[in-house]
């Protein structure tokens, strides 16, 4: 089959192109790339090619010039490369730029400013609260249905799938130990996310409000903020976590544009309780994304978290990131929190899917409550696209190693 | 008086020479300079017009190629600059390129790569204790005598001294408030810190042992880490702070090396607790820094926080920063937490030195609990240095401007 011809259905398809950044064999040179198909689009060479004015956002070893550009450069530039990859003229043009993605080495594809994760499925809330705060009257803390719960995470850790998950050592105290003792991780989990890419900046002192979301975010991928429970456990009062998500979190190589996700955009969870102003998603277009992500273990998928059920919205946390004036970076990373759903098979993590350990998983290779070495973590997610056609967002897969 | 000789004593004699990046009127560029009395030497120009080696380090906009240079290379800088102010043939060639610092701009000194605030002076956390948790057994939280409680917090709007601080929005809820309400924040204060600044980066995956600080740290600085207590208060259960402190921290326009900071090395205080190996320095060196800080408000000094009253030195912070494995950048910038002595006068906060407003502070313009529009608040310092003279620290300044 000619490069250009994906299979039909293919959730690559010259409605996704997603972007990334690759380098070929023995080459130093990183460069923009755009996925079709099980190939990749050297999108800078095809510009300079094409005499395309992008060549100066495109031919580069990251994103970041693309997301800086905003909102129209990213509507035009994604017209462009349909049409090069679909029009006939242009893609015999293009062609000798097509390679197969087995071919080339991706990179994290862009660079990260500052990394926000968030805590915004109901679900996963209530199932840590139940877990870790039996006895409380609600298993949501006070604050939870007025505000998205956030922290600032360790941008310096954010890894491209792919990469080796290092076990992380560190402290850990359980309450019948009369000290803590040190030592590897023995509760190392995951957590399955979507995380946001911020494009353009927005100036310190100002807020972004609701309605200027696409204006600022270029896109998004999956995310696994691995997390050390036992480290976050005797760490995390009262200044949140530190250690516990520090060693790494890991992105897709492919950022799925939101252009490219029109199809998926569906209404948050009814709100249960009045939402300050600069919250209130009432009358803003829905902010929700419909994707279907599964997490799989050693190649054997253990739970498909909904995106849609998550109660905040990417557009509500931006707004709620930004309304004490804090500015915002091209290469801002925010993650969406840990995506569970309702049935016990939609959960986020080994935290809530083992129930603390307590009901191990029941794989091929023998039980699991939390990670051991060698095991390796894929998570995978599509959204509906036009016509029915799903769009593929890009894996994201570690594998972890002795400490 | 020629501008190479500064008055006998003189904090900023060439005993210091701290560094920071500067531009003249008129010019964007920006440059390496290197502050001696009351003016800044243009160090990239001096060192071409010498012909030194060390152009390439210092002919910069920021201070990152040099701070990523290491140890090695920073103390041959240091003693060549020393050798440019001091040495009367050096002199003569260098002295087209030393400006008077009234004539220049100051500019953010190096790229903030991660920041991370710890909360290591137990006068502080004690206080805090006290004042939000009159009733608990133990003022300290149980995991603090045994690690550096730390947190990520926002390397994007780390500002320079001189830059005005908005009064940030956010939620806040008072308990006896029915539902959060939003507005500018009531409860703005300060947090009079101290910075280190990282140069040498680390592998992930590796821990950086508490020994080798010297080899990876740089220099320090002062840091005012501002807090609106009011939206801390009501978001920061449980995963710690996030806008109550992500609109802004401001640092000091010069970085102090290491080097300069020798004879200021003191032993932190005893230890009450074991510490687990990673974190043992009773065999290491020295690892704190007697260091006086000064806090003023409206140039009215309020408070002289101490800084070898530290519990955790910076050493230990890196130590345990590391331990799980996560890498370190160039640039990267922690903050020791805020600085609080055992006496009344030397408390690092408003909210511990109004004893959270119930104690106001009697200034000429009138009573003050927490910051009022149009407050410039200022943090200075200095160190013992060799001979008795003293090494002044690069003062940070701010005025909190209506949002």
């Amino acid at each position: 089959m000619p490069p250009f011809e994906v299979p039909e259905g293919d959730p690559f398809g010259p409605h996704n192109l997603p972007y990334g950044v690759f380098s070929r064999p023995g080459a130093q040179e990183r460069t923009v790339g755009v996925r079709l198909g099980d190939h990749v689009l050297d999108a800078g060479a095809a510009a300079q090619a094409l005499g395309s004015p992008y060549a100066s956002l495109l031919a580069r070893p990251s994103l970041n010039p693309l997301l800086a550009a905003g909102r129209t450069a990213w509507s035009d530039v994604r017209r462009a490369l349909t049409a090069w990859v679909t029009v006939p003229s242009h893609q015999e043009t293009v062609a000798p730029f097509l390679h197969p993605l087995s071919s080339v080495t991706l990179h994290l594809p862009f660079e990260v400013a500052d990394y926000v994760d968030f805590y915004a499925s109901e679900n996963h809330a209530r199932n840590v609260g139940q877990i870790f705060r039996p006895d409380a009257e609600d298993s949501l803390t006070p604050n939870w249905k007025h505000l998205p719960i956030g922290y600032h995470g360790r941008a310096g850790t954010v890894v491209v799938s792919g990469t080796d998950v290092v076990r992380p050592s560190g402290q850990r105290k359980a309450p019948s130990d009369p000290a803590p003792v040190f030592g590897p991780s023995v509760r190392l989990d995951i957590e399955a996310e979507v995380g946001f890419v911020v494009g353009v900046p927005s100036a310190r002192g100002t807020a972004v409000p609701l309605g200027d979301f696409r204006e600022h975010v270029f896109g998004l991928c999956l995310l696994n903020d691995w997390s050390a429970r036992d480290v976050q456990a005797w760490e995390y009062v009262p200044l949140g976590p530190f250690l516990g998500k520090s060693f790494a979190t890991s992105v897709s190589a492919w950022i799925t544009p939101l252009d490219a996700l029109d199809d998926a955009r569906v209404a948050p969870p009814a709100r249960t309780h009045a939402l300050l102003p600069y919250l209130d998603d009432a009358e803003e277009e829905p902010g929700g994304y419909d994707l279907r992500i599964s997490v799989a273990i050693n190649g054997r998928t253990v739970s498909e978290p909904p995106f849609d059920t998550m109660y905040w919205t990417a557009a509500q946390q931006l707004a709620h990131m930004t309304v004490n004036g804090a500015s915002l970076r091209t290469g801002d990373l925010y993650g969406s929190g840990t995506v569970s759903g309702p049935g016990p098979g939609q959960r986020g993590s080994l935290l809530e899917l083992t129930w603390n350990g307590r009901e191990p998983l029941e794989l091929p290779e023998g039980k699991r409550t939390f990670l051991e070495d060698g095991d390796t973590v894929t998570l995978s997610a599509w959204a509906p696209g036009p016509d029915g056609v799903r769009v593929g967002l890009g894996e994201v897969s570690g594998r972890i190693v002795p400490s």
